[in-house]
């Protein structure tokens, strides 16, 4: 099967390592091709730079709405995602969702742990519309910035164990879901730190659209996820061509 | 006061209904500038849509945002809303949260009654973060879509009255929210039908931005609508340019 | 437009300072009107003082149904609201429903900031029935009764903006809703300390009543807020007048 | 031990039945006093009467604030309950809650039933403040006065069949609570009528009242229920003395 | 009346300490007679033991399920209380459900306090399903086993003491429902200590057994409790019985 | 990897349904073992049955419990899942919970449709503690026995189809969960007439495991689902070998 795995920003380094975390998971009759947006901001820290670049995501998934066999937006914020469902019937994966459920099935309580402290609100909010309140122990930050955490990954290690040793002892986790893209790489260290399952969004969005596809799952077009009415859109080219 | 009411589709009738309703209900002191984005779908029934028209919403809200003391988003989704709230420090009203606040000063319950049905998971999501679910009591639809309104009042008309009686009888609504700022200029006749209060969400919000101007209160800057980080913005230079 | 602005409590210093909140915010079309019932607690800080006062509220509604174009009760627990709103066409507005409702404007969650410990159960309680528990981070207590806090300001503002402080670190509060009405000529001094909007509900609820007038909304009389059966009252003149 | 019985209103057919149903499930060693207030609605259709019957419920508790082991209060608004905690140390017992906690010890789901349509909206506020809305499958209503019961006790028992017979089906119950205290006679008759458990409220609270009693638990003085404060109350003598 | 206590484990000791409660209270008609499994684990402290007591708990059933007018379960998880329903029609009380809602009847909010760390997820999800979820401020544990408990009664006095001191001030607990059959002997004296009702399961469920069999209510057979469907159960003579 | 489908019910034909589902799905390098107990119910069609067939379940789990790289229960009601997790390392998967986690891939709610009535309030609780409610659209049954299933498939899927449709235009379902594993060959053709994503949890689970297997992860065993506790069992050898 072919998976499109789409990076939300315009980071470089940050696609190559979603890639990387993709291709590392991803079972060997799935190919693996990760793309960023052509425009848009260089990282998500809030409710502008997540509209912007569901946008730019969604332009992208324009022009790639064939040729692949499940997408994953891979965004700790799952930009856009109930749009991009409704471009294509491929199954289409949100790296939090994917991360959330992935938890799920492994422990009673999972907490987020993310970046910018201004960031939970708007997790919090993610959380509450894909469902999941009632599984999420806690959404904590870092305080680091997105682009900080390749940085210095010894402090973005020593961050997550503590921030991660709170949600376990403080607010009940049994499980850690990483709250950024970014952070994908320090999952396993994190694990053996922490002692519980921590979960990359990346990973788990490879592995569930594999188990989609193995099964024949698509995205329900009954009502949410219907494809757009046919429509004018006044000079955006990409999106007016939908209705053409 | 100035309040800058933005349609966030492109069809013009529309942009003259939302002023219309605006300064219908606007005090003597209050101007009514009413605009509509330079891009974008001519109207919002479903996710992509929405995603599309709040980026262009914001596009406008950057070049707009000195010069006034509110904004309101005047769709019923109310697209870009939190992260037009991160733009400016003027309060930004969304036309769905100010119906549903109104509604609750003057009923036990609400119901939403808007445009083509698949569009009842988007509104329930909103309903949702907005935390209005325990006064809400359905969202329904009247099948038509945002354009077609217009087309015919009294056919529109007869929809929304036979959904509110429903959303009055079965649902236990008390009140009933405009679930489409193109349904404004039906409020009055509705009401007649029902008997209930009818809330346009254009009207409402023009009242509440003067409310919170009246008291000095501006948007929150605490956490969840701060200021955008200075960021760049590859290839999208309205954005880029807020960090300049 | 006339208001009614009502003190449930009898105390004549704070019936006056009501009256000033109200008219430092009030349009200039606006008259207010502001009274106390003839009978009652002092001050309300708990169950029984809020049941009482709020039949002595009710028994000053009887008196003054007519000649208003909206009713503000002006106590932080809302007493009497439900009841109130049977009574008359016109809007009755409780402080604490219009904080909060206008904190939802400009904050994604606000905490409530209230008097002695033992009203916390009873707010909690009112932010339930009012539907807003999804929105209100927390209610927090400054210890503090209702008329020591007109004895000592410095000492009021010491304590509200230490509670702020902890609603705005350690619950998420972005917004501070004044919880006794006692508290609101304190709102400009904590917003200054907190920087965040600080919400008194007798200004809050001035202006929107201005919203519902200007808009022409008024109470529904669908269910919930029905006038009053026809009904024989033993022994209680006031209320058994309704019937006449 | 000495059981309070109070039905708030002021018609004394129904504080006769009130008594018998008390007495009928009373132990041996139970003494069952059943009054009625001095003043006050003579039947509970409403927020206005509910008001002011839980005031006239209050001044008649303070009268008898000593000399019993529990109270009941006897109506299924469960009016003034938490003030009239306040009061006293022994029990006060709400037989709306009383019938909806021991309908959890043997249904999994129960329905309310209970009189004129308006009163859903109030008695849904009630069922969230008590906790129960997680076990409550519906409020119901027959459209019947409160009064209207005992002049048509066939009638009754049939609109009461017609409803029970729609929780059941549609709703998902498994047992129904009684939503008045005048439909206490009915019980045993619904019970075979619809096969499930039907609870009337006062025979439950007093057989919950007479195990806190024999277990010794009281009210809890911690926060919610703690003693008024000593306060002066303008003009009302009877809860003036409360301070003295 | 005749009320069948069954101590889930297998512990002697336990099992006359569940006598003796359940004696100290009981009415004079009624006979208590208690007892314990064949087999299963000495205590439970997690999920296996509660899956293997409950069963072992309704072999037991089986055996016994005529001759008694109502059973309790005596173990803080109410271990197979739904399916001992199905199998009598007299009242099945679980002690976790019957010191909730006495609880509700005398405080606003209550805290579980329980045994091992690890049981608090399981305890958790009991709250949810009983639907308790919204009178419960909050579950915690002492750390102590099942059986330390009866081997330092001073240490288990202490750890309650502190864990129910933190309850009331951190987490607005106003009663405290004991989470072991096995700290029952200590209600009074912890009361003495907090100063707030403090509930042993086992003492509530004999006076809502009793409670339940005055008024004459028995388990509700419509739905989720009804009789089990004449079934085969290979190699497994008690239940296989069942069908015969 | 090796995944262990266990049939909670000891009737052969489902056992060897559930081995064909689960093979259908399975990856090139995955082995497939499927068995049931030695002893218990034909079927689960109620607590009794549930709990039983859970205890069941584990005394297999404990014999199995290494040689494993997951674990499946193949059982709509997940009996004994958070205990099975108590005894293995591996990733335990009730196939309830892999259908709802794969339906909010694809969907924005989906319901279950299950066999006999009386099976609703159970699975509404399963729901519940799974904290899938807010995506679950409702819970439906088709009022078929297990085992009347596979004695006319046409039947089963006329009936499915029936409550599917009822399903999506009243409920707002999105995608249907198969609330039996005898329903699992039925997916296809009911994805064919109903035209929304239809999940057989044997399936779901059979990926999701893989997906866990491919990643990694593996239980937590920081609290809910820690190794049981040394434990003496009175007469239950298989689980007293547990702490030898």
């Amino acid at each position: 099967m072919r998976i499109l795995m789409i990076n939300p920003n315009t980071t470089e380094s940050m696609t190559k390592a979603i890639d990387e975390a993709a291709r590392a998971v991803a079972g060997p009759d799935t190919e693996i091709v990760t793309v960023q947006p052509r425009r848009g901001p260089r990282s998500i820290e809030g409710h502008l730079e997540e509209a912007t670049a569901a946008v730019a995501t969604l332009e992208l998934m324009v022009e790639r709405r064939t040729g692949y066999d499940a997408y994953v937006i891979a965004c700790a914020g799952d930009p856009g995602l109930a749009a991009a469902r409704e471009l294509v019937d491929a199954p289409v994966i949100g790296i939090a969702e994917a991360a959330m459920h992935m938890a799920c099935l492994v422990a009673h309580r999972f907490s987020i742990i993310s970046v910018v402290d201004r960031i939970k609100p708007m997790l919090t909010d993610m959380v509450q519309v894909a469902g999941m309140a009632p599984r999420c122990a806690s959404v904590r930050t870092t305080g680091l910035g997105v682009l900080e955490i390749e940085e210095d990954w010894d402090e973005a290690l020593r961050r997550l164990t503590e921030q991660g040793r709170l949600a376990i002892t403080e607010d009940g986790a049994e499980a850690i879901v990483l709250g950024c893209a970014g952070m994908g790489p320090l999952d396993r260290q994190l694990r053996a730190e922490l002692n519980v399952p921590v979960l990359d969004g990346c990973a788990c969005a490879v592995t569930l659209a594999e188990a989609c596809h193995r099964y024949g799952i698509t995205t329900s077009k009954a009502s949410a996820y219907r494809a757009p009415e046919p429509k004018e859109y006044l000079d955006w080219p990409v999106f007016d061509s939908l209705a053409r």
